[in-house]
């Protein structure tokens, strides 16, 4: 989709570094700049290559024909760029949309850790969630950090933040919930999301988890471990319960 | 198991920051250090703590019993605990065993990032997979950020170095091939892993993953997964990879 809103691009001399508060962020490197242009040209707002990056024609075209400005400028990019050899970078307008009621969810319980939360992404999208919750507060979701662990998956996201969980669940009551915690009783396997019904996969904060309170509001789930760990670390927890239930219900939400 | 080499350990005047080519490495945080002095007390050659450290009880007394030295020392432990805000931590002597024929095998062809070879041994250990083969050039095993990342589980691995993969065939012929790589196959499921026969899950590195040369030893793996991402994250597939296959497994092997 081009850009269609004739809104001015900000101007090369107004961009700052980062930050939280900004209206405004960085896709940092080709890989993310390329999802954002393909995926979510709408929210682009300009593109900035240095004069090493080899692979401009692809991009200059894209970015033609989608409108959004391109410029070289080794100066810019070098300042945005961060610690990573960066030759290509995005500049992007935030957004957020609402969560799908009738699609599965994962829920994000204080997240803590952006490299994370992108990867978190990544494997969702890659699994066909493409929705998530996030509850506050947590690690900052268009942080230039999130966004390239994410690979640019966070341009396919449908997400939403919440100041609870309580407020999660006024928007969408109708999902059944799936808190993973090692204190819960059922063990993950296929079989668990019914039939035809949304659910929710939550998961809480990386160096606390769950606290005990989730197991009344659902099937509080475990992934099964030997005593050697302490527990799994939350990417990979989200990886295999998502997978699981995934894998289990691939035909009733394609 | 208590030292009983009557090695000395390494004086304090003579400790150095952390260098790939030393003989010793550090566990920096309690957990960790927790659990080399239970799982591989025989490794470790001293405690260090910071006079801020609250649990010195347990650890101290845990240290005693196992006759391995403990001091209190700010400045040591400030100048080698690195950025992270670490009250005690553990020196340890480098470790090798070989693999273990009879069980399964997780192999890592050149993986690239200390953190997340780390969380791989977390994850692995976690899922009863306690034997790694890793095939140079490869992340440092021993380095403080692997050992902390992998939460200690690392004195709980048998691995092995490797010069190519080839010489991880030569060492383990009987094993039955499972390389996963995007361009495989097979999709991941349950079943793949015949009754009483190891098997090696063979994964690549981070940025290139396996190349096709691989699809001539084996199955070739892959994950399903949507169009939206270009792969999953090397601890994502790991995770859900060795999930199922020892999932469906569990009895053959424990």
């Amino acid at each position: 989709m081009e850009r269609t809103d004739r809104r001015e691009p900000i101007a090369l001399s107004e961009l700052k570094p980062y930050a939280k508060g900004a209206a405004y962020s960085y896709t940092l490197g080709a890989f993310p700049t390329f999802e954002l242009l393909k995926v979510k040209a709408e929210s682009a707002d300009r593109v900035l290559v240095h004069s090493s990056y080899r692979d401009e024609g692809k991009l200059l075209k894209l970015c033609s024909e989608l409108k959004v400005p391109y410029s070289a400028n080794d100066r810019l990019v070098a300042r945005f760029g961060g610690k990573d050899n960066c030759f290509a970078l995005g500049v992007f307008r935030k957004f957020q949309s609402r969560l799908n009621g009738e699609r599965p969810h994962l829920v994000l319980v204080n997240p803590g850790n952006m490299g994370n939360l992108g990867t978190i992404i990544r494997t969702a999208i890659g699994l066909g969630i493409d929705n998530i919750g996030i509850i506050k507060p947590a690690a900052d979701i268009f942080a230039p950090k999130t966004v390239r662990a994410s690979m640019g998956a966070i341009f396919r996201l449908s997400f939403q933040l919440f100041e609870s969980f309580e407020a999660y669940r006024r928007e969408c009551p109708a999902h059944l919930l799936f808190p993973f915690l090692t204190g819960g009783k059922v063990p993950l396997g296929p079989g668990l999301a019914p039939p035809g019904r949304p659910y929710s996969l939550i998961f809480g904060n990386e160096a606390t988890g769950l606290d005990d309170s989730f197991l009344k509001i659902g099937a509080g789930i475990y992934i099964p471990q030997s005593d050697g760990v302490d527990s799994f670390n939350l990417v990979t927890a989200v990886g295999i319960g998502a997978y699981v239930f995934t894998e289990s219900t691939r035909n009733i939400f394609k």
